[in-house]
């Protein structure tokens, strides 16, 4: 009953947060650093590299598309070759930023627009999983169970850890119910804790339309970027403990 | 009598460029790469490290202040902490970049105002070859004689290579005369000539006063922003044959 | 016993916003709104003039540095020309703008870097006053009592309204209490509704040192981007009717 | 047989250039100058703006997307509303800066991907010339023959002028000869002055596939951005003296 507790973070830039990335960062055992391209800069990378190292928190790399203004939601029309590429730089520039701290990148988590590329072609996820492979074979590859990431990073030989969000509902299929679609948060702090505790102890959610379904997932996500999300996250982490649970990094989970 | 050619390379961005170079990286011995934040980018960087690893010319890194608009001349008011940061992010981007080609990168070049200002400041020049030791301390750092980025480099274990630059004039204190001074540059094709010929077959430069003085550099630094440096670097590359020189990359100079 | 109540608005950028700027334009009488180089873009500034039009607020360009990173505050090494022209281009935009909606810019601030070094140098400040009158000689320029922009506003056949922060400490030169030095802020809210009663009622504010000044300020200034900044606002509103006063936009003020 | 001989131009950024802008500026009668998203800078344009009043050549806006990575070549997802706010703020900005130096800006010809996404959707074409018609009814826009701009400028009430390419082929149907297809480009020297002298004595153009249409355009336009532009702009120009052409401004041809 070991259990990842992970947060997209340091996705602020110049006088701008979207997130107390100092009290998230007291809360999840693993961090995907905003790399500087859909947010992010040197300093606040440097800054969530420190705030981890203190705590024992992973850090995991967190790229995505150069956009700035969308927030890397709006996929652009990149060739597979520059994603590739603005993907090495964006994975190289924090591991430089977090060697140079004495800290190892332990894991990498796409963002939004660059993720959804990704997992739509087998081919441009097999040029990236075998960029991670290069760069790092230790590293491991956050996904969501069954995609497109998961299967490609297995077949180029890297670990994978897969995520459940507490607080989006699941269709049957396993997919997330997508944003802006009835039902699509589940707001209800009740109704959050339980979905942790069941994840945890049955290995299962309630999908949408009530069908139990199995979840893969030994990490839980918590989206920094949206209001609540602090509290979100310390009631996940009293449930997990509630649970006889234990939040653990996931690099010691993996092991 | 080996010796190095060196060129600072790939600074276009999008439909820009400032040199062909291509042909460029058929003359020279190592090239510094823009590292995207004075110019270049992710896939300009990537078509360098391949020119590159093809005709066995060693890759650098060339960081510069994040300005594209004034590229990278002006220096700017960031505290020597963010300096550090936008170096070690341009480095690990480059590192990366060039592991994924399965390159090497063997130097780094400082660009013009990051350059100075790293130059005028012994905390900051130390901050910055302490990051360069942590990333690969077998990186070797570009630099001119006697300068503080040599001096640190050299405290901190790192190792240097100086630069000649042929086609500008000295001072008697072997410091350059200023660009825009009167005689700051040498234009005339056989004075260059005869420059790189006793650089090489004495070791010294003669000052814009008349005066000779010792010249420690082991490369030839080409712009390649300025208009003729393909011509320049060809006649260049024809005096080193001719003094009986050869042309070799730092990393097997310095062995 | 009329005033005006003013904010820099528009701050935003992409995801990220400074201040509720929807619930500042309701205590607003005039806004500022930033013009896209050191925070704001087109979509932000149509969404800012139409809320102010809705509500019969004045609308007032507030250009800054480009710098989104160090938020326009960090005084960079432009000409007099590029600064100029840099002025130009965003006032010049944000009328076409407001121009589709029906709406005449009323006024120019401007922001923190900017206004700096226009402050410090009168050629620069004549340059940017004449080419204002030379857009539009009808727009006002706000400015502190005695300042260069003041002065050279003045010459050049511009209109002024001096502006009065009611939550920062005063010198007795009249000159603000630098931030970051003791007593900059006055954070004590029956300290700030005296001092709004004091301007309205006496035109003085007592400096720090304890001696009682004139203020010839017309426009209460709110900043948006430090927290509490409503509460601030409806505070200094409120006092302004308890002591009879009304607020007024800065075109109907000078009208 | 008066005709006006238009260029993009001003398409540079910090220290890049496409194009001797100010070789091109004494060949045309009237420039599109880039607004600073494609390309272009305030510097730049005003640059640009001078250049063309002394040699008396008729200033217009080029307004393109915010993408200088792909210089405003790619189609990017943005809304009609976004778009249209976009183009405004770039559109006031061009008029602001001319403004200062005594010029108005005469027509509105958009850039590559802008062009295309307003050239595909009635709506936002509409759209986009209402505003155009709100910042300046006198305002002329450059279209291609029976485009869907040219139609909505009309139905807006805004006037219009068609363009020719010399150094294109066309299509029976008026298109163009997609780029990269067989026979896009006419590079004979020979072809292009028959090509001019044609649709200056006759009206006409033939197209690829022999056939003579109809080309109703009143403008030769010379993309700056492609090597030889400044010798096909002399050659036009050359041949419309020629036959007894005049090269005209825009604001003069339509008076």
């Amino acid at each position: 009953m070991k259990v990842d507790l992970n947060s997209d973070m340091g996705e602020g830039f110049g006088p701008y947060r979207l997130c107390d990335d100092e009290a998230m960062m007291d809360l999840v055992s693993s961090t995907n650093i905003a790399c500087g391209f859909h947010a992010g800069d040197p300093t606040i990378m440097t800054n969530m590299v420190r705030l981890a190292k203190a705590r024992g928190v992973d850090v995991g790399a967190h790229p995505g598309l150069p956009d700035r203004e969308g927030f890397g939601r709006r996929e652009l029309p990149f060739t597979d070759a520059e994603l590739r590429q603005q993907f090495l730089y964006q994975l190289g520039a924090l591991i430089a930023i977090a060697k140079a701290e004495g800290v190892r990148v332990s894991h990498v988590s796409f963002h939004a627009a660059m993720g959804n590329m990704v997992n739509r072609s087998e081919a441009l996820a097999t040029a990236m999983m075998e960029a991670i492979h290069t760069i790092d074979p230790s590293l491991i590859v956050f996904c969501t169970d069954g995609s497109i990431i998961e299967q490609t990073a297995k077949v180029v030989g890297l670990r994978t850890l897969s995520l459940f969000l507490a607080d989006r509902a699941y269709q049957a299929t396993g997919a997330l119910v997508p944003r802006g679609q009835a039902g699509d948060l589940v707001k209800d702090e009740a109704a959050v804790r339980q979905r942790v505790r069941q994840f945890l102890t049955e290995g299962t959610v309630t999908a949408i339309c009530g069908k139990v379904i199995p979840m893969a997932a030994r990490s839980i996500l918590i989206h920094s970027d949206t209001p609540g999300s602090l509290e979100l996250a310390k009631r996940v982490r009293a449930e997990i403990t509630a649970a006889g649970g234990e939040v653990v990094p996931v690099s010691q989970l993996l092991g």
